[in-house]
């Protein structure tokens, strides 16, 4: 069994390559050039994760594990021009340096690109896999458009914030060790713990995000504290807090909504303090990683075959952070 | 063996359902609404011949049929926003009524439906209609996107253009027909024969509009003549005109050309009588129907099942006009 960072290393080096042809390179240079903006590469990688904690890796979990990068560089080509970014990983988005027609066609063809890679997988594992990844792939369209929904609406709770994150991000982290547990020839029973894993993986992952983005330490989180306070952003603190803070605290937090001034981040980070939030937060983070370590402890394989899907858990996921 | 207009009334009451979840009903209703938009559905009932060519239509041939009528919705979809167009079918695109974030949303889910109705062919034909389905979904794109770059380019020439309709127009079509065949249990060589059918007709049919567009009777062909030369489009009937003209004739093209004028589609007109183009595009269309019906001669089949596509090729691309 292989390290996260091992495997990193790995995937880099197999990714690494000319991925579309070079005609019409009016279509394929700008997939190119989005490819090779990198990233982190964390969903292929935890593919592999997956194939090797039943097996060792087979070559069909190289192309699945493609497949998978291609269709995360899809939904960030297409959601960079729905949110009208100009940059990502500090260079100009694809609409921004070829147009929003061509950034359109690039993320279709994107798409359909890791359609190609899966079908290459042999045909005794191709169907299960197929399926999923139509459905995670679906429900990540689905949570995209709950996340624009949400920007307009003023009503969102708790499990409306839930649903749309795990549809957004956390399924297709599920689907990804899935897929690969699929091609490790995994049972259907340690499929779903898998997918239970992954799913709560990437809920840990979203609460800490928005926690350290009000609570953070800036040296360290690498980001500006606050950012999606000024943006208005509905994350899981500022739904906990309109759902639990008393009437005076709700008034200054909505006084604030859609406004700025030099006192916004204070005010409402006052008010996440005074009601407990970022308590609640690192609760409900350490929840869902427990969760989801619960669900990998359950999982029938021996111990030493889940170590580095542990120690990935807990390099993401900070306990007191 | 039925007819077009035979399968083409079961396919519109087969397909006439809901075929998307109601939830989000901000991204489905969208998809709904585009769907109720209708179309000829030419694509699906061409699998469906496809399938009938060989045997009796099996049932996995109608999801095939699906597949392909949502893959060319989401083609429209995209397309309506990258031509910033306003209606189709006379009513409102997808981008003009819920705005452009949830149509490129709205195409995408199209797309990954199209992928879901596709997986439910039995697994000994997925891997080949999958693999071939994969090849002309991004030819497609491949085309949309020659066709945009065309817009820009001055030195668009015939081989350009041919390669651009065969692209965006040919290889669908071709390709619908040929899944359907491999529903019906078609051997390769007649695969090929069948796509090189269809492909041939694409053109023909593509080369007959270019031609009505200048020449139909406007009460017959239902658009105002003339409008592939107001706007200024490189057609199969411009492009050669401008490769075959003497100077003073090319002179004419090109001086209108980004420029509108009472005399423009006469001016124009004139050019395209005095050299011939009118002949020239009535004998390559009839070159390529002949071509395509060649080709559907040699399949090894009974010549009363080719019938049926004899008798659409006859029906779509009309001899004398």
């Amino acid at each position: 069994m292989q390290s996260f960072s091992a495997l990193a290393a790995d995937f880099a080096s197999y990714f690494d390559r000319k991925h579309f042809p070079k005609e019409p390179q009016t279509l394929y240079a700008p997939n190119d050039y989005f490819l090779s903006l990198g990233g982190k590469r964390i969903r292929p990688i935890l593919c592999l994760m997956g194939n090797e904690l039943f097996t060792d890796i087979h070559p069909s979990a190289w192309e699945v594990a493609t497949a998978i990068e291609m269709f995360h560089n899809f939904t960030l080509i297409h959601d960079d021009i729905m949110d009208k970014a100009p940059l990502r990983r500090g260079l100009p988005t694809v609409h921004e340096k070829f147009g929003q027609n061509t950034a359109l066609l690039a993320g279709d063809v994107m798409l359909i690109k890791a359609y190609e890679c899966l079908s290459k997988v042999p045909s005794s594992i191709l169907l299960p896999i197929f399926s999923l990844f139509n459905k995670i792939a679906t429900e990540v369209c689905e949570g995209q458009q709950l996340d624009m929904d949400f920007e307009q609406r003023t009503n969102v709770v708790l499990d409306d914030y839930l649903l749309m994150i795990e549809k957004k991000t956390s399924v297709l982290l599920a689907a990804s060790l899935v897929m690969g547990a699929i091609v490790g020839g995994s049972g259907e029973r340690n499929q779903q713990l898998l997918y239970q894993f992954g799913r709560k993986l990437g809920l840990a992952f979203q609460v800490q995000d928005d926690y350290l983005d009000a609570f953070g330490d800036p040296q360290k989180f690498g980001k500006q504290v606050g950012g999606d306070i000024l943006a208005d952003k509905k994350t899981f603190l500022l739904i906990h807090a309109l759902e639990t803070a008393d009437k005076a605290d709700v008034a200054i937090l909505q006084s604030w909504l859609g406004k700025q001034g030099d006192n916004k981040v204070n005010d409402v980070l006052s008010v996440y303090r005074k009601c407990g939030i970022d308590h609640w937060a690192l609760s409900l983070k350490n929840k869902f990683l427990d969760e989801a370590l619960a669900d990998l402890d359950q999982i029938a394989v021996v111990s030493a075959r889940k170590k580095p899907l542990i120690e990935l858990a807990e390099y993401l996921i900070k306990r007191d952070v």
